[in-house]
């Protein structure tokens, strides 16, 4: 599935009360590189003022040299990488966003989507409101910025209850730090420490970069405002650990980095989980079981280890690709696919080949790599997605492709098998996701598979907005 | 003069109807580089959406290939070169600014100063505003986005009534291109035509460049609006050229690039007379006359006609300075000034030189650049300054140093002439500064001289406000 | 050991005979990036002139855009990828070297290292050479451009009975292309055909980036001229496959990719061989076998697959590593390792766990590896390694670091296990290294591990040659 | 002239004994950066290794930082600005080049052109010598490297018999620094001092900038050597200031700055004598004397002297030209003219305008100049070039077009008039120009005007020879 690129929002990350706050930062948003590779970005502040670095391209792109990072001084500050519709002009759009409203200023990071964005955005406009960015942040802020409120912690509040859909916030102004996890949860966020700083992070690898320790996750609905006064939650949306809630299994699936604990779960067990599973549901007779690097490593293993089947490296990546590349037209057929994994002829040839791959999107460079395997020899080969099949967009921070697009959504079983030119086809059922994934089913959303969007989306409007915000 | 660092707020130019538009405003912007070098930025629109490319640094910098330009589609645009504050940080202030509101997408480009900025943007802030930059162009927008207004226009002429000071603006909608100078006229702004085409310039120079014709000034409290049923001229404030206007003289003296017409007037020629009139008031006997190069050329030439005094150049300007360069710490004193300047000995030696410049502000570089004469054997130095004494700061677009570092705010003429070890010092009266403008004296602001500002200032407070916004 | 700084000297890549030959050598250079991440550069040929473009860091930073391919014309084209001392006055070592002599024009890439370097040089400065880099290349140009020597070809092959050591070459000058192997065979060279095209490279993962179905191996000691006749191949020293030869088995265990064919052999295979071997010679009671990836995944599986103990990715590797990164002082311990390997607590926690790496160097970082992983909660840590332990320098083209820091030189084996703090510890034997590669042990270089120097090294001239070449 | 491309070939600069030398030999190359805008370079010594950084393009480019003049350490360095045709490959040809051989190490920056190079690379390529530039001062340190030498200074004498043509060199070895002149010192170099530093320099503008005094110039056939036991020098072809010498009239027209002193002479007081003879020669009834700038402006000076015609700057000169410029293809007629200087109506409009040009060369530039003169409103344009006609190339480092693009080699002058479509025309006679200059007419090459050439140029062979060396 990589190479299709499917594409998740953002990685947030903050400190409080650090010496070297943009450093460390710096450090946390290197770790959650793979959360967005389009813009990198952090605010400081230094309790008077807030002070910021942004820019296009990956966090080694953004920060350079010591000089980018100088500026940014002050005990505290948070970071975003981002993913977007590329386009040099889009700066505008990096995070965090930096403001300065009747209460002050503030900065925001923001990973997730809100799927009422339009509709705000048009009614804040008709009350005066004037925009620059085309993302959801800034809608936010706006909601905030009401003159009736008290003070921030009100108006972001108040602000929260009118926006619906995912968001995962870190925000920071002169006077303290604040996490904000959405409801139903469907994003990561967790708590860490390092010494007598508090850290906030999408995932805990950026936590071990730095050697902070795990305290806990931020809840579901959970608001933490974090100032020199110590740390303390909020529960805008009452406090309930019972009712349903809908993390992103896709965060365990694909997004999340397998050494990640990620909704209590450490990633890479998970995967191994999903491979065992999906042995279980379609057993094959083969010889080898061959994952596709890297998301599909701990699939295969755990295939491998249900099957018996023993598993080699039959493709190997490229660690180059990602850098920029000069296209050669039409010198080599599927250069794209080839460039990033090549087939290892010994291993493959005259053999009966269990291939794993974590998902299966659009299915075209699926298809392609299989007739990469056959050309380098593979006798019959079997697919395998550790995941069940996509028939659904996501609204919630996924830039899956539309459902026309979609193969699963367009083709049966059979018909994506003849599509993609396998001997045999088995996806990982729902329920085998669901019981890799270790909580009550509740407890996720699994919209792309089923199509049951645990928040309303007012199709033909809200689908809409996200088109006019893609293309603004 | 050159070398204290005075720097004008910004030059605009807009193109309307024309098959290459952003390349046109390119080459405005190029023609226009001398008054701001800090940022450039160009907007276009195809009739639907709006485009935008933007950078710090010179037009050359932000604008390096064709790929730059090429996003930047339509036959409408509009570009902005800018002077600010400096920081990496601060290419959120680059200009053109772009909005999205309630009657659509404004591009907004602005020179000059608006002088209760402070004040309104408070105002803003408490109907919930929330503010991007630090401009004072995000205030008007806001201005025009309140939502009793029923179209842009109308939104426009609104905002206009609530700024007082400076302003020359040329905004881009998907439908019209605007032009915009404040009731009293402290900038320059002018229409021009090439083909079909409308061109908006701060100075007739960019015309030049692109081959377009001189058609008229945009007359002070002009609202011009350009579309594609032609053009419309709007008077918000009414329409009387005989009363007061606010010319700023420093235009003529300093920033507008010799070539130009500016106010009606050729900068050049109005230099040469300023130089004669100069030449009256403070006759001398001396061998030379030198002029502090370049701005100083024209006023040497009238000092030179009247006088009777040969003129030569006797300092001679480095033209790669300005570029990148390694501050050598203290290896070569006064390294800034003589990197710049270099006297010429041959010229020098024994004389009695008359030195012409345009003005003295802080009177550093002056007193330097006269060591540095006398060091070259000069026997007598007699300053002339084409000028009238600076003793005030400047409200409307001028980046003047504060009363307490102007020159003249603080020494007598005697005094002045010490510390700057010359010879003898005669500065441009008031009546012989306004007698070479041409235009009856009512036409111009002289405030830095007389402290008579045209327009009311609110000490305390506006004052505070602009270091406010400074400092954001 | 990966993040102990083994370096290779060089990868090189030909094309003959195709209308886009420098992007074709462009594509090579990218899959044999590996190779050589400090420099990049291609020489093309038109049939009368050699178009150049080279430059420092990778193939992706020298060759940007289009553009910087466009110059590089012509149906011939040869490249290379260099390791070499950093610094940005370097640039003058990278390769291909241009020459001009009296036989015409010359380009040269080299890959390997020349042991008399140092004596030659003296020898041809004293006949009036003149050197302008720090190569080896440029001593083969000069002994070649010997004025007796009636054609290239000729130069070539007598100054090929000069050189001691290891050297993989290719050559382009306006009428042909020529691939040299030294006589002992250290380092790799392929021969590949596309089309009617012939290609030279390092390895064939980069014939299969193009396409090229894979000829054969350049034999040690061949001269191979390709041009418009067709291809003919020169055994200046004889041609006997039945001798002695020095195969580089660390190409195996550690430079090569895992996908590619060297010295006939697949080298993920041999890798999975010599962790299988390492299981049989060093069995341990265990939980959990750990890769160090990449370069330990094949040994890992290999050795599970003989041991039976299941195989979990323990520690996990950041994809971003290898970019530019800021170096945080003192923020955190042992930085530079943990970014690039993040252990996985789950996996660790409490079990026994056998660590396969590829080699051991200096030992530095294996050790804060073993730290790291006791810290996420390992009960028992068992270093296995699939390589026998290094005991000498090599002086055909590794820099391995001298004996001084090489610590199986200065330690025996429970010392060694005591300094990395090990529970126990495993090298593979000799036997069991050339085992796994396949071939007789005659056709191995074992010379880090046995001191057994296949050619002539005259110490205390030659190491000091090679010194001053490095510091030159 | 300027706008013609004109190029001389270099400036170099030198500091010996200076604990800052590599900083001030960068400021000496910014002051003579209008000598070379191609290419930049330092070499430095601590009297052990010589260390070297250069690059393409400006001196503020190659340099940009702190850290590129970190590694220059050492208290002696040297430095070259080099004009070269473009393209990215020929940054090996960028000086000072450096090499090693029998005698140690040694780097070379050249001012000149040797006009037997063809002839002295063949025989050196003969003799085995191999080639990696294609600049002249590669040749000369191949002759100095002869084995038979017994050290540098002999080396290098014993090739300066060898060579033909002009040269001004600067060398650095480890322990000296040395200065050439050629014999007939067609180029300039001078001496100054800085405290206990000596400082070599092409011209004195470059001594003012970083404060030394200058000492004297090095003369004709004076070789130089400057090393830690004092300054001596030699003349290896003998010591008569009296002989014949062929200093370039052409430093004093068109290339040194206008405040460096050149053969004795202060540039800009020759040029306003070169106009003041102008004056003389060609009188003419006119309202207005316009300078093209800025090397028409002292002549300039001097012409509105001697005639009474009042100078006015007719053409004003866009100060940011040079920089990158993306070229609009065919929107504006003759852009590249008009970017650079911009006619000012005023000036000009129903006057008769003298226009003073330093030299025609092939005259297009010129004649666009009229036409956009004549388009300003000028009634009647007079040139008057402050130069004799230019009928031959220059084979001593003036890169001329050839012959058959120069005007005045292909028209008389009644045609060169009608093709500039000038009211009428006059050209400073050689007799006017040498009396300009100062020196006996012996002392300078006229060579461009007379084709007598002062050393033997053997055509066919020499001419050949150059272009052979340009397209390498």
């Amino acid at each position: 599935m990589s190479g299709e690129g499917i594409k998740e929002n953002c990685g947030v990350f903050g400190v409080w009360n650090h010496p070297d706050a943009a450093r460390l930062v710096y450090l946390g948003l290197y770790a959650l590189q793979h959360r967005g590779e389009e813009s990198a970005g952090i605010v400081s502040t230094d309790g008077e003022k807030l002070f910021i670095h942004k820019g296009l391209g990956l966090v080694s792109d953004v920060f350079k040299t010591d000089e980018d990072l100088k500026p940014l001084v002050g005990r505290a500050a948070i970071g975003h990488v981002r993913y977007s519709t590329t386009g040099s002009t889009l700066l505008k759009n990096a995070q965090p966003l930096l403001f300065d409203y009747s209460h002050g200023k503030v900065a925001i990071g923001h990973n997730g989507n809100i799927t009422n964005a339009k509709r705000l955005r048009d009614e804040l406009e008709a009350y005066g409101a004037i925009f620059q960015t085309t993302t959801d942040s800034e809608i936010i802020i706006h909601l905030m910025a009401k003159p009736s409120y008290r003070n921030r912690l009100e108006g972001l509040t108040q602000a929260l209850e009118r926006v619906e859909g995912a968001y995962t916030l870190v925000l920071l102004t002169e006077s303290e730090m604040i996490g904000v996890r959405d409801p139903l949860g469907f994003r990561p966020l967790v708590l860490g420490r390092v010494g007598k700083s508090h850290v906030l992070a999408s995932e805990t690898c950026a936590l071990d970069l730095i050697e902070a320790e795990f305290v806990r996750e931020i809840e579901p609905g959970e608001v933490v405002v974090i100032n020199d006064k110590g740390i303390e939650s909020r529960y805008p949306f009452g406090r309930s650990q019972e009712g349903p809630q809908a993390f992103c299994l896709f965060e365990h699936i694909y997004f999340s980095r397998p050494d990640s604990r990620v909704f209590g779960k450490t990633v890479l067990i998970v995967r191994e989980r999903l491979g065992e599973e999906l042995a279980r549901e379609h057993p094959v007779e083969a010889d080898v079981v061959i994952p596709i690097p890297d998301s599909g490593n701990s699939a295969a293993l755990g295939f491998s280890r249900v099957s018996g089947i023993p598993v080699q490296d039959g493709v190997i990546r490229n660690h180059y690709v990602g850098r920029t590349f000069i296209q050669p037209s039409q010198l080599v057929r599927d250069l794209k696919v080839k460039i990033k994994l090549n087939p290892v002829r010994e291993v493959l040839e005259g053999r009966r080949v269990v291939v794993v791959d974590d998902s299966i999107v659009r299915g075209t460079t699926c298809k392609q790599r299989i007739q990469s395997l056959r050309k380098a020899g593979a006798k019959e080969i079997h697919m395998r997605v550790s995941c069940p099949p996509h028939k659904n967009p996501c609204y919630y921070g996924i830039d899956f492709p539309d459902r026309a697009q979609l193969l699963a959504a367009n083709k049966n079983l059979d018909e994506i098998r003849k599509f993609l030119d396998a001997d045999s086809i088995g996806y990982l059922s729902i329920e085998g996701a669901l019981r890799a994934a270790g909580h009550p089913p509740s407890k996720y959303c699994t919209a792309c598979w089923t199509g049951k969007y645990p928040t309303t989306i007012r199709e033909g409007v809200d689908k809409f907005s996200m088109e006019i915000l893609r293309t603004l």
